[in-house]
């Protein structure tokens, strides 16, 4: 991740023909531009920030290379374009400010993940890579957490990569699941990449591989001994499970993959115990997520550790985030004019922004103000942080482990009702999370002056 | 794409934990595996494969470097095992043979996508890298094709990236978008690695950097005449369409993306034309899908382009494929024997297969039947091709625009009642797809053997 990368063409042609524009105008003013999500979906009541690492290392990287300089000029859309853009962009770094939410923290509709602050060109260009990174980081890390609430401390792995969205998918829904509680994943190149634990046991193939299921789990168990969990229902569970007390109490572990899980878990146990293997763990997997895990928990099925794939690793139940990018305020003549958008159910509210958090008597969070950044008055912690500056990355952005511990702590202080696997039956259950008189008067102001 | 890539531990551990207990038992025997889907998502009627090309890239290329084998030896899990292993990785290359079904095409449930015979361990290690390129990319080529043919002509363009699954997975949908009948893409990257056209208007936000609307209008005119689609909604889309007559006829066209995007059209429409612009363009978009395309274009909505984002890109309504990769036959002794999983609701058809389609007297498909590959009898058109040999790919795979024009093909031989938008309400409509005789014998016969 380190070496810098040509990342010039991973936007929108939109981006780049509006700074054609915007270049052609001279309209290079500083612009801040905020992220945030219009609306929670309906089955979240909280969201948990991520993804912001690797739109930093994004932002930072950002160039053109000749190669996509000369792609973009034998465009017809820029054929009349004068030289001068792509003299700007085989120069362009870039340059500006960053504050966002730190990762793993708590946010709610409305309330800006990331602020950019840049050349009005530069903050631009950056939105559809920012988006996508953020969007889907914050997806799966709040995903995950609610697959981790319902363990109610068994562990999960996350497994999904084959389901994801192309591998690269795979990668990052690996990290952002971690950040949401994940205790590792199968996936090897994000333990190579970002340090996660990874875990395996053996697939169905393996045991098929061998003419009977005993080659398979004595193959396996000798070149992995403490290490082997044992695939139980290639044939037959039961079956299988009797052939593991084999190996006794140096076996890890079982995964049961198909079937009633809870009541095979149940005897699988059973037998286990039965053959002094009660270190030995179970672990389910197949098509598993909150529900079902839920389910299994409170029914006190036997069962250790939890595999999760497709729901989790895709969000299956919502599969985007509507995070937007919009502009709030551009500087004109020296002053910073504040910006707003009209149009129907989408009016966005202007000027640079902050989130002050409060915490109740019983020490959860009761309520946020989202104000202007400016505003000195308003009761809370401040939760947006300078990130970047000058387009440097700010020293000691924490590790990956940091960022699950922060999460870990933000599903402490929500408000118990926010962590109901089912949406909020009435509204008070909803995190209240109001406006600032002064960014309301301000929204007010311009509104009416806009709509003259 | 061009140069050799590590792509090692782009898998899952479980793959190089067997690979390692395979090869300490000296399996090296060559081995079948197929990916297919068991069962087609509800919402879905066909499938259009799509993937292949990065799939086979990635078979070609795959490799470990020093980093990555040194990696994996310092895993707890792999601290027992022989230094052979490490050596193994070293010099691995993919060796074998694979047949697939050219991207494109139309595929049932149970039709084998690819089908890959190599040595046993090369042949394990690839299959979460396999699974998640054809899984994603069937996913979105199909989605694409229904939006498509929602469309009825009327152009549509994938607009999806920032609400994908990381950027990655934004070119990936944009190639497979591509493929299943968009006209292009807004993704810059996807255009400069595929060649797919690109597509793009403005933001709201390069209007509200101009103190008045039309100033942003004129800028962006200027420097794109003839190329310019004006955002109308900023503020107030009728006000802005009549501002957009000041351009006449050089007026490419005008998007509108929000409100009552029907009726909107229907009065931008009549400002155009009575302004002499009648071959400016209206284009949508505002969280757009195939059932919504449908209902504008049935009502009779002046819209000439849909821009379609979120729904397209992430294939919303049915956001994974469970695409899944079985061991079907495996070389013992100078024999293939044939393999099967027998696990409830998993049970798997064993033996190399083919699948043969046949065209009924209107032209279009009327039967699927899946086959031993080595069988003679089976009337239709075999649809698995030989695409690698010995790690190589075969020469004169189709390029993307063949493989768009092949699945436009294929959606004209697709029966009528599938391409439905609404689930095929009952069960005849369901495409006919049946096993030889040949292969339902040996898949009782294995069975019963394995039930003893």
């Amino acid at each position: 991740m380190g070496k810098a990368r040509m990342l010039g063409l991973a936007t929108d042609l939109y981006q780049l023909t509006m700074a054609a524009a915007y270049l052609s105008r001279g309209k290079t003013a500083r612009a801040t531009f905020e992220l945030f999500v219009r609306k929670l979906p309906e089955q979240r009541s909280y969201l948990i920030a991520a993804g912001l690492e690797q739109a930093l290392g994004y932002v930072r990287d950002l160039s053109f290379s000749e190669e996509e300089t000369a792609y973009l000029r034998g465009l017809p859309i820029f054929s009349k374009v004068d030289g001068g853009f792509f003299d700007y962009l085989r120069d362009f770094r870039f340059s500006g400010e960053i504050e966002a939410v730190p990762e793993g923290r708590a946010v709610f509709a409305g309330e800006p993940l990331v602020r950019v602050t840049a050349p009005l060109i530069e903050a631009q260009i950056v939105e559809t890579f920012l988006l996508a990174t953020i969007n889907f980081q914050t997806l799966i890390a709040t995903k995950a957490t609610r697959v981790v609430e319902a363990g109610q401390g068994r562990a999960i792995i996350e497994f999904g990569a084959r389901r994801c969205h192309s591998f690269g998918a795979a990668l990052y829904a690996a990290r952002a699941a971690f950040i949401g509680g994940c205790v590792g994943t199968s996936n090897v190149e994000a333990g190579f990449q970002f340090g996660i634990p990874v875990f395996g046991t053996a697939a169905h193939s393996f045991t098929l591989a061998f003419e009977q299921e005993i080659d398979a789990f004595r193959a396996f168990y000798e070149v992995f001994p403490e290490q082997t969990t044992l695939l139980l229902d290639t044939y037959d569970t039961i079956r299988a499970a009797h052939l593991a007390t084999e190996f006794g109490s140096g076996l890890r572990g079982v995964r049961i993959d198909s079937g009633d899980l809870g009541g095979l878990a149940r005897e699988v146990r059973e037998i286990l115990d039965r053959a002094g293997m009660t270190g030995t763990k179970i672990m389910a997997s197949s098509d598993l997520n909150e529900y079902k895990i839920d389910e299994l928990v409170r029914s006190g099925a036997p069962i250790d550790l939890f595999g999760v794939g497709t729901d989790l690793s895709t969000s299956r139940d919502v599969p985007a985030l509507g995070g937007v990018y919009k502009l709030v305020e551009i500087m004109t003549d020296g002053q910073a004019v504040p910006k707003m958008k009209l149009s129907r159910e989408k009016l966005t509210y202007p000027r640079r922004k902050q989130v002050w958090r409060r915490i109740g008597d019983d020490g959860r969070y009761c309520g946020d103000t989202i104000g202007l950044a400016d505003e000195r008055e308003i009761p809370g912690e401040p939760l947006l942080q300078q990130v970047m500056v000058e387009g440097r990355i700010v020293p000691g952005l924490p590790t990956l482990q940091e960022v699950q511990a922060v999460a870990r702590e933000e599903m402490e202080r929500l408000p118990l009702e926010l962590k109901s696997l089912h949406n909020p039956a009435s509204y008070p259950a909803i995190y209240p999370v109001s406006y600032s008189a002064r960014l309301e008067e301000e929204r007010r102001k311009l509104q009416h002056e806009l709509e003259e």
